[in-house]
């Protein structure tokens, strides 16, 4: 049980950590900067940032990590990834929406697109998000999709989302310091008004909030109890899809804490629904 | 053997990513900026992304896969060891002489320290680098501590050798971000020269060598053959030790490609000292 209030702890840090982001890049937009419109100005521009911290990142976060919510261990598999599958579009539509705001905000004001190295990558991550969520859906959540495909697609699946959702950070990151530069003339970023300060410690929080949600997916004994189990058996069958993000998220960990949970695991167990 | 091939394949990728980003680093810094030099100047500032690019880049992300370097499975653990750590020394020393390099520059021009985020994030990635540096040596490199902190420190020192390294790059590519911002007045950025396509060039290979490590170094069937049956075996007494970096890293996959390389193992198996 121990090990159950350490996730649980963690899991809370995340959620904080995410939700206060939120709050900080409201603040940010609605205090310091032009507020929030869909007129082709700064005030739209601002939809960026806020639908990037709330979408790309928040709701992917919580995307990556719902299977590791114990109050969630009694809903069947098939529950479980429609719901990783919804949080994942809703992070795709708040993202292309981010997307669309800021290049109308530019070719209203004659600013050319896609020059920065920010948006470079930002628009890769979108696109290669994208592809994601597609092959995801097709291979795990369309019936006929073959056993042996499903496990072979599998690191990919789990590397791909990790990587794109630590890149989607790194963006942010990237587009905060832009933003900061471009967006202080008098005083400037260099002479850290109170508005530099406040966004640094967004960036911060960013960096925590991936941080954590990082830590939960990758480790062994916070996986869905179900999931250890069937990864273990090696069942026949559908089985293979057990195994589909709870061991392989969480594998990046080494056997000190791989058998924790057990009275969970056997609680649990009975009421975890594999069939798919 | 088709899986070994794929091995030497991601680290051949992985180091001609890191070098031609070297290679582009200097370019930059030689053919577009103001060289190289100690001077106080802006030369003086380019050692900062040389020293950066080649250090807490690729010489961090060559220690991290060093152990799966196949020439080195017939190499004794504690050798590896020791390399590890070097390597990672080579790459503190180096950004430490980084940072110097932009403290010296901007109090030469009289441009304050620390106020962006990328300064921020930077500085915490360097002294917590550092701060990983002597936990590793102190933990898996002293021989008098206990085992048990052997075994319960390694969840803690792979993740957080692999966030940081992925932080570097992340706070490298703001730090391009800044530089083109600053460094480009007529063209600006935003006209993209030449010189902002090839950095931002230089960005896409930072991200493509980083993706390369982690892959690599989260792949179960490509660790270190040695550390693969150990960790099964459990062994006890210094076997703990055994399971050092090649399990930990290694287990961001499914069980898909969890039996591989048998022949190499086996091979390979006598030959490793597993003395620490």
């Amino acid at each position: 049980m121990e090990n159950l209030k350490q996730l649980l702890a963690g899991q809370a840090a995340a959620a904080a950590a995410g939700i206060i982001s939120i709050i900080f890049v409201l603040i940010w937009v609605l205090n310091y900067k032009e507020g929030l419109a869909w007129d082709g100005g700064l005030a739209e521009f601002n939809w960026h940032p806020v639908l990037i911290v709330t979408g790309f990142i928040f709701f992917q976060g919580m995307a990556i990590i719902v299977y590791r919510l114990p109050w969630t261990w009694q809903c069947s598999k098939l529950v479980m990834k429609f719901i990783h599958a919804g949080l994942h579009l809703i992070a795709l539509i708040l993202a292309v929406i981010a997307m669309v705001a800021v290049f109308d905000f530019h070719n209203a004001a004659k600013i050319p697109n896609m020059y920065s190295l920010h948006s470079w990558l930002g628009l890769t991550s979108l696109i290669l998000f994208c592809l994601q969520l597609v092959l995801g859906v097709g291979i795990y959540l369309i019936p006929v999709t073959p056993a042996s495909w499903r496990a072979a697609y599998m690191p990919l699946h789990v590397y791909g989302g990790l990587l794109l959702f630590t890149s989607v950070i790194a963006v942010a990151l990237m587009g905060i310091t832009e933003k900061l530069i471009f967006g202080l003339s008098n005083p400037k970023y260099k002479d850290s008004p109170p508005e530099a300060i406040f966004v640094n410690v967004l960036g911060v929080l960013l960096v925590v909030f991936g941080a954590l949600i990082l830590w939960i997916a990758t480790r062994t004994s916070w996986k869905r109890p179900s999931d250890q189990v069937m990864h273990t058996l090696h069942t026949n069958g559908e089985g293979e899809d057990s195994s589909k993000v709870g061991p392989v998220l969480s594998q990046l960990s080494d056997g000190s804490d791989a058998e924790p949970f057990g009275d969970v695991r056997r609680r649990s167990n009975k009421l975890d629904d594999e069939a798919n």
